[in-house]
């Protein structure tokens, strides 16, 4: 578990987008992002006070999180003397960089001599156990998509901001570097060790409170070739009493299959609800979330309207016009 | 890829069943089987001849094969007396153990000096690629099954062996570590990272003679809750042609999971066609292999018919009646 609140370190990212991971920290959990960090030549804000590291450590900061990629994945050397400076002022590091912080020589000697943790959430920290399939208390949704970066970790993210808003209970549990930083725990599913993925998601959304939802984050798609079996481990592991079909409409392939079309939102629905029945046999498909952010306005309220009328579940954009119908599906459910 | 021919090494077993291993090698590889050691006390016999190191030595063994489970996850001063003796002999080492040879500092270090090498086949020692999903050539078959522990290995291996006394052209792909020991070479899915599961497959199963079938030894079962993510990423990454369908009728709950039924062959078969169509539209199952050892002969061959009249699919126990229909199967298919 990553201590909080952050300090966001932007380095010297050449845009805002590489600074989508701080962004999202700051877009999800604006109560851990109390500063930016930002070196010469950053070219990406995120609109937060600009602190040193002394001033963050006045303001209660634990850990400073790299929020942005590096380029040609070598962390620089003015990176470094940063990164030091900072396990020297007592700040923790976290980090979802492919490269590892902790096989970084001078990083790993100073957190030794410091006392402070290293966390790279590119990899899994917890032996995992092997899944038993045992029903837990609480409930659970899982977003489940046509095709991986679609819109999950958003859709589950804005169920759990509107669930909070409405004083319900709920937990976004994480499954990807991005959500592990933006929430400062979770499980890295693609780098567990295959038999132990189902196992890792029990563990992540373990017993709760009968009227707790869990909102699992969901990874790749049981169509996508290339990461199918990690989603399949997501539907069993995570036993889901509801699933959030997601897709977004524009996209002419699957993600790096140019051969592969996307499923209809119908055939997905179909198969994850065969699949999830397995592990829970009262599982329902209650809602379909749309990544309209290609789509005129106008646009995609007709597309949105049109899949409510194919599918007969409600549907609609929660990132765009709010996640209101998707919270009301899951809590008639309940 | 492990060097042969093999010395079985069968310790100190406790009973015939602790030497499955080198059984299965004996069984299906009896060319790479030149000998067994047998150490003090041990209770198994492969009926092959007992070789002295120097005896194996002369006649050609390139490895020594670890073929029995060690009690207590621990190897012994005495076997590591043997395995010494058998690097400094000249012999690389092979294991499916789940505590590593290379871990074992003594083996590691006399490995080193020698030039020999330690094979742990519980792990991988490749670095897969992500599945990139483009059509491979030659046919691949998958057998895929409504359990773990059903009779997939089996049922590929009498399939090869079949296709091999016919003249046909194929090659069995293990896909776990006893597979890996009998036949040499593979991928122990079940320790690979996740996202390089389905890649993993590709790797395994690369293009090949228009005419040549591999024939994939599955795991797990897609409705198996702790495992069925590497079923799926199998279904993908191995692109199957036709699928074999197995089951064992006596089993009365899923393995290691007692509030689980296994589905029925029907079940598997519709969903894992839908799956792997999503890879190889062409795909189909083209047989039913039945695990009859618990059955009498006359119950097996009524339950076989009832199985072939309910799915209008060939059915045999490969193991018991032979592999002839199976290979009928998937030749028509050609």
């Amino acid at each position: 578990m990553i201590q909080t609140p952050y300090l966001l370190f932007l380095g010297d990212a050449p845009d805002q987008l590489a600074a989508k991971v701080a962004q999202g920290i700051k877009d999800w959990r604006p109560e851990y992002a109390i500063g930016q960090f930002r070196m010469e030549g950053c070219k990406a804000d995120l609109g937060l006070p600009d602190l040193t590291l002394a001033e963050a450590k006045a303001k209660g900061v634990k850990t400073l999180v790299i929020g942005v990629a590096n380029r040609g994945g070598v962390i620089s050397q003015a990176w470094k003397k940063v990164l030091v400076a900072a396990l020297e002022e007592g700040f923790d590091l976290a980090s979802g960089l492919h490269n590892l912080l902790r096989d970084v020589e001078d990083l790993a000697a100073v957190a030794r001599a410091t006392g402070r943790t290293l966390h790279d959430v590119r990899v899994p920290s917890v032996d995992y156990p092997i899944a038993n399939g045992k029903k837990r208390r609480g409930k659970r949704m899982l977003a489940v998509g046509t095709d991986c970066s679609i819109g999950k970790m958003y859709t589950a993210l804005c169920v759990d901001k509107e669930m909070r808003a409405l004083g319900l209970k709920s937990t976004f549990r994480a499954t990807g570097q991005t959500g592990i930083l933006i929430t400062g725990d979770g499980v890295p599913l693609d780098a567990v060790i295959a038999d132990f993925m189902a196992g890792s998601i029990e563990y992540l959304t373990p017993d709760n409170d009968d009227d707790h939802w869990d909102l699992i984050e969901g990874q790749g798609s049981l169509f996508h070739v290339s990461y199918s079996g990690v989603t399949l481990a997501l539907v069993h592991g995570g036993q889901p009493d509801a699933l959030i079909i997601c897709h977004e409409p524009t996209r002419s392939h699957m993600r790096g299959l140019p051969d592969y079309k996307l499923p209809t939102i119908e055939q997905v629905r179909d198969m994850a609800l065969t699949l999830a029945r397995v592990a829970n046999p009262a599982c329902q498909a209650v809602a379909v979330s749309i990544n309209t952010q290609h789509m005129t306005e106008a646009d995609a309220k007709t597309y949105l309207a049109d899949v409510e009328k194919r599918t007969g579940l409600p549907a609609t954009d929660p990132f765009r016009f709010g996640a209101g119908k998707l919270v009301d599906a899951l809590v008639a459910l309940a």
